[in-house]
Formats: C-alpha cells, structure tokens, sequence
C-alpha cells in the first residue's frame, strides 16, 4: 500500500508535525510512504523518503523539491509534458493544530476526492474547539471536566477554585496553556492565552489526577489500544511534548481495574462512533471519584499514538479498506427541466 | 469591485444554487460579476455572463466554457504559456447545502488565501447540522424549539406529542422534511429522512406558528434587515422553494412591536458574532407564548436574502472590506534548531 504522509501546515503545531511524519520512517516499515510537505504559506512539496529529516525543513533545502498540485483525484506534479498524478492509496492526515485538525485538510481530500485517514469535517470542528467538545461529549453521555468559557472580551471573573488550567479553545500541545493558582496571576495568564485566541476555557487544576490515555478506531471491527497512564508531571511544555512526538516503540498498559478499562472504552466509542470514522484519535480521560471524564480528544495524535498499539501498521492498511465513503448525489436537473418545460422553453 | 460568484456544487440544492447565482445578476448591478460553476463533479469552470441561465447547466453547454484551477491566492486558467490568475476581489459563496454550507468551500478559500464571503469553518459546521445548531444555541443563551434526536439505527420512539416535523440533521431546502400528524406515519418519513441522513431532528409541529426571518452581517457595524413574516403554508416544498432563490425585489417588513423586533435582533446577534463574521446570513424564528425560539440558521441563504435590504449590494461591499483576517503564524524552526544544537548538529 503506498501513504501519502501529509505533515506541516500553516500551524503553530508545524514542527512537531515534522517529527511525527519522520516517525512514520520507523513504525510504517512494510509500506510505500509518500511524503508530502505543506509549508508555511501552503506549498505542498514532495520529498524524498531519504530527505526525511529535520534540517531538511529547517534550513528550507525543501524548497528544492517538486511542488506538488492539489486537483481532482490527488496530488500532481506539472512538467512541460503535463501533469502527472502520483499514485498513492490513501493520504494519512498528520498535520496537527490548525489546518489538519481544524477541517481544511479533511474538506480538501474530501472535495478533490482523496482517500484519506483522518478525522471529517464535522469532527474536526468539534474536536478541534475544546469549547464544542465538551457540548459534544455532554450531548453523547460522555462526563466532562467541569469548565468556565471566557471571550477575549468578557470581564475576567472566574468562578472555579484555584488553582485552574486556562487553555486557549483551538490550540493543542499545551501552547499557551498556563496553571493558575491564585487570582493575581489570571491576568498574566489569559493575557497568554488571548495571544492564541479569542475564546479560553478554564477549568479546576487537580494536582497528581489519574489520567488515561486511550487510542482507537473502527475498522471491520473496533480497533482499541491499550490503555496509558502518561507520566505524572504538572503539564508537558512544549519542548517536551515535542519529543513525545518521536515516540515509536509500545509502552507498557496502565495496571487499572477490569471496570475502570471498560468504563475508559465505553466512553471512547461513544465519542468516536460514528463521527470520527476514518479517523485514529486519542482520547484523555481523567478520573475523579470513580468517574470517567473526558478531558481532550486528540483527533490528529501525536505520532498517531502508534506507541500505544501492538500492530499499528496493519491496522492503518485495515483503516484504509474500511474508510466512511461520501454519499452519491445524483444532479439530473429536473427542477430546471420541469420549470423550463412549464414556460414552455425545453 | 469583481465579485466571484461561486455557485453549483455536489449537493441535493445544485440547481437551487445556480437559480440563487442567476439571481445576483439582477442584484448586484454596480459590480463586476465573475461567474464560477462548481459541476456536480467539483470541476471549475468560468461562465459568461451572458451564458447565465439555468439551461446553459441543464442542458450541459458549460463543459465547452474555461476550466479553472484553484490555487494559492485564487482561481487560475491553464494554458500553454502557463497560468493565469483570474483577478477577483472577493469570492461570494452561493452553493447551497453539500460543499456550500459544510465548510468545504470556506476550507478551500481559506487554504488557498482568496478573500471570501461566507460562513468560515466551524460557523459551517455547526449551522449546517440542525443538531449542532441547537448546541451552539442554547450555549450562547438563545432558546429553540424543543427537539429530539434520533439516530438510524435507535429505536424509532418519539417523545413529543404528534403532530410532529421530521427533518433530516444536514439538509436545507426543505429536502427529505415530513410533517407526521399520527404515529402510524412515522416510519414512512423516518424512512424518508434517513435516505438523505444518516441523523434527524424531530420537532412539535404547531400549524400557524408565528414565524419571523431575520438576515444580516456585521460590516464595521452591524447591518440588519428588515423582519420578514414568510407567507404560511404548512411548509415549502422544493418546488416552491426553488422559485423564492430567485426572489430579487425587496419585500414589506413584518408589522411587529418594538419588543418583538428588538427581541428577535438580539438574538441575531448572539448566534451571529463573532461565529458567523465575514457572512451574510438569514436565522427563522418562531415565536411562541411571547417567546423568540430558534428554528433555523441558513448560513447561505436562497439568494443571499437580498430581497430583505434596502442596500444589499453596499452591503455586501462593506461586507467585503471587513472580513476577518486569518491569524498569522510565524514558523522559524526555533524547536528544530535548538534541539539540533543540543545535539550537536546545528
């Protein structure tokens, strides 16, 4: 099967989608990967597989490689004989943050008629807007951590104990996250925030919580890893969990009860079935009291949480057979034909 | 100012479309229109002017016109001496349902950095979905008609008390609505509506509502239309629909009380800013018992409500020098090359 990697985009994510496209070097081995670069200002380049490397963006060498069109069908390169497709299978959506995980590449692929794995429209407005999220997971049964939205120009009065967690509503990676533990330092803390965007999110900050990690999707059947209880620190900054994109080999599953794993699933297929469909996400979820919360929804995870499966690569190949297909409108114009024949034009 | 007049697209409300995009030649007579034909294969072609009426769609003469191609900063011809751009100040999208209103053709515009009226991304996502649209309504505190939801596969139990309006959740136009006035009926129109989705709404049916239609944008200050009492029928059906596209001359502003109108404004404008910035669109609001109820946003609305404006076409040219602008993300590499010289490699 030949992928074609989508990774970069114009994002504040940018980097560490590079870092997880060159981990798909590692953990996609049996397949033909196809690497295509979204730059900055939305070039798409091909680059070769060999090419695969940091400083191959961060110096701009890329700007070399072939540009690639985006038409009807898939991606193209234009010579003087004409345009060529490339040929691949299916494009796998590793941009994250804006771009990838907000709807522009998802309604791309689907307009030009592109396979591709990655989450929809529909469910990359909602899980890219953690405000959405939480009425999306309240609307399907699914517990959320309690939370205040606050617009950019909203008075600054927050009704949550301290300390809380301010998040900006669109971002994902921590950027401009900030724990606040006493009301002097709001101010400094949405100011943060409002940097990034114009709606936060804020929600109480439990130190030391139990939090999961479960990744997922529906193939032929239900697809679910195993079950990780990240690493207890107060949050990843960025340079952290930009490493966390590298991460290629299976990690150990939590030591949680039989209930409390099944709990963690139900919860997942809820939020993922059918709205995700076609898509690999990662969902963290808190627990408080013996209650499962969803916290975010990861809809482009960081290397595609490939850590958390035992056969990552077979189940990206039985994802491709089993992607949502776009249903046939048929447009025969009989409106127009009726009315035409009404004032006797047709 | 050279308007791009968007219009078709692979949607149940094509030929509607076309009949909303002929319609702005009556319209905006000041500007310079330039017509682009989405065919129902999501191919480009740029139509005369002359050449626009619906027969030259029906009857397929517009595969002779000029294909265009969409890439960074607009549409392009392609000739052997290379591409040319088209020259455009503004793309207003006019299609309808599937692609129009689903966000794939504000992805596209945003992508590719044409400035353009319509809704952006998530303001599609949400309004295009009647279930989301609820969501998104009661979260911003403006109150809708009572509803259930039904999936295809859930037990087909209704709640309400008959008679009942089944709609499917992602279609505008009246396409695939029932009126069910007995549960004996309700299977037939359940069947109906999930031929087109896979999703419903279901909603109480009151014969006679009172019904009140709002449109408008917000250009450096808001810009409201007059409030429209749309004529009581029990509902229209596509046929009649299709002829109100083509609606070109303004109509009598309902005869309300100032609380009425103020009440209904109000609402506009919460579900309006700042989701739906950089659009023109139309709510449908019932009123019952004194109370201002939501029944429907239509994000592209049957020619862009032009008949409910006084100035539709300084409207839209306002509207035009106010769209909002797309943050700006610098990507500089700072990860990249600070873990490259932490490696030694920089």
């Amino acid at each position: 099967m030949t992928i074609a990697i989508l990774f970069g985009g114009s994002s504040f994510e940018h980097e560490i989608s590079i870092v997880s496209a060159i981990t798909m070097k590692k953990v996609l081995k049996k397949s033909t990967l196809t690497f295509i670069f979204v730059d900055k200002d939305r070039n798409f380049y091909l680059v070769d597989t060999a090419a695969m490397k940091s400083k191959h963006f961060s110096s701009g060498a890329y700007k070399k490689d072939k540009k690639l069109t985006l038409k009807k069908g898939g991606f193209f390169t234009e010579g003087i004989f004409g345009s060529k497709a490339l040929g691949i299978d299916v494009a796998l959506n590793l941009i994250h943050g804006r771009d990838g995980e907000d709807g522009k590449i998802a309604s791309l692929m689907e307009f030009y008629a592109v396979p591709f794995i990655s989450p929809r429209m529909e469910a990359s407005a909602l899980s890219y807007n953690k405000l959405y999220t939480k009425f999306l997971a309240e609307s399907l049964g699914v517990k959320v951590v309690p939370y205040q939205h606050l617009s950019k120009n909203d008075e600054r009065v927050v009704t949550l104990d301290y300390p809380v967690i301010v998040k900006p509503v669109r971002l994902g990676s921590s950027i401009g996250v900030s724990i606040v533990k006493s009301p002097e330092a709001l101010d400094y803390a949405l100011d943060t925030a409002f940097e990034y965007d114009n709606d936060v999110v804020i929600e109480p900050f439990i130190e030391g919580i139990e939090e999961y990690n479960q990744a997922g999707c529906k193939t032929d059947a239900w697809e679910l890893s195993i079950i990780e209880e990240p690493q207890k620190e107060e949050f990843l900054d960025f340079e952290k969990k930009y490493m966390d994109f590298a991460r290629d080999s299976q990690v150990m599953a939590a030591n949680i009860s039989d209930d409390l794993r099944e709990a963690i699933r139900e919860s997942f297929k809820k939020i993922y079935d059918p709205l995700f469909l076609g898509s690999v996400i990662r969902c963290d979820f808190f627990v408080v009291d013996d209650e499962v919360l969803l916290n975010e929804i990861n809809p482009i995870p960081g290397s595609m949480a490939n850590y958390l499966f035992e056969d990552f690569e077979g189940m990206i190949g039985r994802l491709a057979q089993n992607l949502p297909k776009e249903k046939k409108i048929a447009i025969d114009y009989s409106y127009i034909h009726s009315i035409q024949r009404a004032k006797g034009k047709a």
